[in-house]
């Protein structure tokens, strides 16, 4: 019996805590954002070319939230030896796993934001 | 020109504003949970039974949260004269348009957070 199924006894729906810790991850504030810009290239991009992208992000907020994607194995750091040494961020696998919900999530928002 | 293939000039990838609007809704704290739930029936679910599928979620914020998703246009409440008076909460049909990326969301996370 799948996840969603399962019933409290009195045929109440449960939600799915995997699904739950994924959607409150990339609803995180700007962690869409940046999730969507990564997608948009097959490679990586740097700090800066991210920061312009989603403008309206400080560094700070922006680090913190390269760092975190990072820790959850979303997105990786990329050192390339300088100099000037380059750092860049790209989507791993588990990042690029992503595509599928997001580009849904685009579609609804055109939709019915517009 | 879709959004996503706007370039700021120097090929920058720029994220979609609705997009984004979208994913920090859904993204809110309970907000998915509250979504996904209600997208497991067809038709409406009491306030308890909603409670019931999302236990960590209290009160206030189950009440705030429903009623942000109605003022977004995203659910319904429904009030059937009683006695007792019932109140239940359904998807509007902006609502129900999330499913596939819950839907997509949510098998993500089987595969990657499991």
């Amino acid at each position: 019996m799948p996840p969603e199924a399962k019933s409290s006894g009195d045929d109440t729906p449960v939600c799915c805590p995997l699904y739950h810790e994924a959607v409150e991850m990339i609803g995180r504030r700007w962690t869409g954002a940046i999730v969507e810009v990564l997608l948009q290239r097959h490679g990586s991009l740097r700090y800066t070319e991210i920061s312009h992208a989603v403008p309206q992000l400080s560094d700070r907020l922006l680090s913190e939230r390269l760092k975190e994607l990072e820790q959850r194995g979303v997105v990786e750091r990329e050192v390339s030896p300088g100099p000037p040494v380059q750092v860049a961020y790209g989507l791993t696998d588990m990042g690029r796993s992503l595509e599928p919900a997001v580009r849904e999530l685009k579609e609804w928002a055109r939709r019915w934001l517009n």
